[in-house]
């Protein structure tokens, strides 16, 4: 019996306070991205197992594994970008450059232990077949204007690009392993307030020699205004080729940027990302004083789509991380209340039914959201009720007249307003 | 190979014009359960597979089971009734009545060669916690908004009452099984083009008598205005309890609508709906002349909640078939068009790309939705990647002067508004 009340670890029941700062947050990043004349694109929760084959290396365990009555080997996805990259495969006709958002499940079944979750919400936006760094240009607006539309008022969003870590890595010796120095630049970025000598060390400690852990911290901490470490980063290269490349492309995409975006950026050499797909400029958003890491990211990755049978076509995105901006939106206390909350409409029993409905239906035909009760005994229990509810707003209907009581501070409606139209 | 270029039989891929209708549809029913104040409510797709053990009958055989690397045994979720009533057992602390609404993906296992979804998305609205005839009225106001906001202006809502098809029954006779008498009746709904005669056959090919089958068919083709049907069957019933007490609950419920929800209202002697849990009023939504069947469906159910492990709770509701309703939207050409589309905003090269995004950023802050892209040779091409995107106008930005070209008659945005922010 008791088990029949509990839902799995890793999964969420949403309502309430929780559900307003979800819609608050997914509503935003909505319309950010049909505002940059993105498209939804909706791909089934089910797929063939075969699709995710090797696409996730040691991520593959983390799949939710099931069979339908056929015997289909059949999975939970595990993200939306393999299956983006199907779509691009299958359906050839679909015009390119295909700009697309999916805000949608997947599933990976973790260890539940550190408040992971094992269903939840990715919010992703791709651009598929342009190179153009006009468009990483405009993913980094993207995450500007997202997190700006949803209330955040101070935010960085942190540069660089992988051809850049490349570089880094032949200047650190002949035999630098590129992946290597990803994930210990990885390491680093999220450990940077232990202070440069004990990232020093922690190089060290993943085999890099002295001399080489020596120029890694040394280059990593070079500080100032994007141009000013991209400069700086050039004289360190010279004619390596590839990192002047990475140096190049990224100065194009920061340099097409309005002032007011371009104010929240920094190139910052220690940003390596984890997923290794990624080929060209990489990103992060951040909110400031919030220790709940990254609230998005991204970059631009021209080879993923070809493994997934498709064509070769480059492609760039970026994924807002709901459960880290809502937790972020609560520190904050970033206002939800939307312009146009609930009403609740009652009658401490005097009134006809019929007219009820039809002074609920004229408020509802001017736009406004009511709830109506029939059942509530007086002012204190429609407060209660309200107040539960989170309504700004109770109209008490009587024969006689209707009283308007306005419940909340701030309350965005007007009760003058309303009074026209009841 | 390729498998991987497939998705499971019974699921889709949704966008372009497919996914504008979906946008449309349930955008309309998620503002119409807004407006009668109903609160989002989201429950995980994964469920512990006790939780839908002893709730769908022959059902249960349509479960998609899983296991996570625990062990335990789960289910991709059935419906999102079974997950209300959990919910309302789990949170004793929401306040009732509680009105909410989800519109999320169901699974079921099931045939998928007559065109059934194996995962297919429900849109339900429910109110828990009340049993006052108002809230029904509530409900069959939803269904008839929803329907003239989605924009169908043709549209019928069909009533009933267990309450009646029980003392329909001891009519008949008194051994008449009930649910019998409702599969029948099911069946004859779906069937009655087919003539009386042949619902009559039915009857007795099901096992009723000659005169059973006789008084069955006499009775459900009583027609008329809604009071008029409830008329002619009271003095059917006389003095039977049951039968009076559905009229007497029925009335009151259309007693309380509005005059113009009223005028798309009937009383349908055989309507049954196939779910066994209903207590009281039942609904069905239809198009006419759009041979999909019921749009929309629903009751009251008084007996559900307790049997999830919860508190006997009262509790009404209808569901949206989006599949239906958007073939109907097809088949009557019903507009999509939204007031803000998108604007293809081009250059045939001569233009600066930060110029470009300055021009899009304006248009963006002014409440436009807009595509750039920086690589359209000329208005050939642009008109061709607009047409194909469903896009209105199309801009050509040049460093001399921008062009705006309209590319679709009732364009609904206006060229010389837009031209005031570029």
């Amino acid at each position: 019996m008791e088990k029949r009340l509990k839902i799995p670890l890793g999964t969420a029941d949403v309502f309430g306070h929780k559900m307003r700062l979800r819609k608050h947050a997914l509503k935003a990043i909505e319309q950010t991205y049909e505002q940059f004349g993105f498209e939804l694109l909706s791909t089934p929760i089910i797929e063939n197992a075969i699709v995710f084959n090797g696409h996730h290396g040691e991520g593959e365990k983390l799949l939710f594994n099931l069979k339908d009555k056929q015997g289909n080997d059949l999975v939970l996805r595990y993200d939306l970008t393999v299956p983006l990259a199907r779509v691009m495969a299958m359906y050839p006709e679909i015009p390119r450059p295909f700009k697309r958002y999916q805000i949608a499940q997947s599933f990976r079944d973790d260890d539940v232990d550190h408040g992971h979750f094992r269903e939840f919400i990715q919010c992703d936006g791709d651009i598929v077949g342009s190179s153009d760094p006009i468009i990483d240009s405009e993913i980094i607006l993207i995450a500007a204007s997202g997190l700006k539309k949803i209330g955040f008022n101070s935010f960085k969003i942190r540069l660089n690009h992988r051809k850049i870590i490349r570089a880094l890595a032949r200047c650190v010796s002949q035999n630098c392993d590129t992946i290597k120095l990803q994930r210990a630049l990885d390491f680093a970025d999220k450990t940077t307030k232990s202070g440069l000598e004990s990232i020093r060390k922690d190089f060290i400690h993943r085999g890099f020699t002295d001399s080489e852990a020596e120029k890694i911290t040394e280059i990593i901490s070079i500080k100032g205004s994007p141009y000013e470490t991209l400069e700086s980063l050039q004289k360190i290269f010279l004619s390596h080729k590839e990192g002047i490349e990475g140096i190049t492309e990224l100065k194009k995409i920061i340099d097409y940027l309005p002032e007011e975006t371009y104010k929240h950026v920094s190139v910052d050499l220690t940003l390596a990302r984890g997923a290794d797909y990624y080929t060209g400029f990489i990103l992060e958003g951040i909110i400031p004083n919030v220790p709940v890491g990254a609230v998005l990211g991204g970059g631009r990755y021209d080879n993923l789509m070809s493994s997934a049978g498709g064509n070769h076509e480059p492609a760039t995105g970026m994924a807002f991380g709901l459960e880290r901006i809502m937790t972020a939106m609560e520190d904050l206390n970033v206002s939800t209340d939307n312009n146009n909350p609930t009403i609740l409409l009652y009658t401490e029993g005097s009134m006809n039914p019929k007219r009820m409905i039809e002074k609920a239906q004229k408020l509802r035909a001017a736009g406004f959201m009511v709830d109506l009760n029939n059942k509530i005994k007086d002012i204190e229990e429609a407060e209660d009720y309200a107040k539960k509810r989170n309504y700004p707003i109770a109209i008490r209907c009587s024969n006689k007249n209707d009283d308007i009581a306005v419940l909340k501070n701030n309350c965005p409606l007007s009760p003058e307003i309303i009074q026209t139209f009841i």
